[in-house]
């Protein structure tokens, strides 16, 4: 079972939340016990696991890869968005939560994000559950 | 099928093997084949796989972590962990192993760590195992 | 089901994107929708979904790489490619893919790469498929 969620990015570097469809897609599934699979299939972006209770530790993370990979550098890549390539291996294309009693079992601290570093733009999230 | 491992870290950059334990808990199981994923539900922590043969491997990994982001600076979020948050993102939250025979596909060096940055700690791995 | 792809690397830092041989390898199977992981058992190696159209996206990512983590530095482990285990760390052991209608489902750009950073070497990379 697949969903698509559908964001748009205002920014060229931003962290949007998507907890919330995650949980309420599986809350409307029927599966009970599984794991549930985060994708994006873009290459400048990745999905991140770690706090949404306080904004600024997202804030603090885009801030530092910012620092560590330059915008503007000698690349070989002529499209001038190198830096968020990079970016994105470094963060990943995908994570994984487990699923239990129909629900998502994250930290209480943890929120699931897609982090776009060249937009803004319109991007889609694939969510796969796989029962077991 | 959901196993938990309860860590205590003791310093706050550490580094704890959880390879045996996960071993155990498959060999315990029914299951013959398919995925472990191993899940760290906190936001200043990663699993790691990588080099268990020597030590100071998992050393030069975490010294070049607290090299790359540094503990004090101008972050935004005020509990003084963001660099643990920083590192936890560049580690990730989990990481998935084949199950094949009823044991761990890992490679002749590979095992697998709880890193913890900003410990000490009471922490929880939980492992899930998917049939396939 | 599992399979494995060898390989020979022939430079010391290398990325192999094998991309071809996982969606041949899908679609003779008979697994129409579930998940695909691919996992590397080596330390010194890792897994990257990133753009394979223009193959300079990968150069700048390995430079990029190889500027952050000196080969050359003071470190613990004495066998002279602890900078190999520390990109194997940030790059990741493994990647998973979904899935449909026995198809990988990437994005437009994505492609999936072995990356060597302490080669050459004859490498394997285990591919397992779980139904759901």
């Amino acid at each position: 079972m697949e969903y698509n969620i559908n964001l748009r990015t205002n920014k060229r570097i931003e962290a949007i939340e998507i907890t919330k469809e995650i949980k309420e897609f599986i809350s409307k599934s029927n599966f009970s016990s599984g794991i549930c699979m985060i994708y994006s299939p873009h290459t400048t972006s990745g999905i991140l696991i770690n706090e949404s209770y306080d904004p600024s530790v997202l804030e603090d993370i885009n801030n530092f890869l910012s620092r560590l990979v330059p915008h503007d550098f000698n690349y070989k890549h002529l499209e001038g968005n190198s830096d968020a390539h990079i970016k994105s291996s470094i963060i990943g294309s995908s994570k994984s939560v487990i699923i239990e009693n129909q629900n998502l079992v994250l930290g209480q601290w943890q929120g699931i994000f897609f982090m776009e570093f060249d937009g803004p733009r319109s991007r889609n999230v694939y969510v796969k559950i796989i029962k077991g």
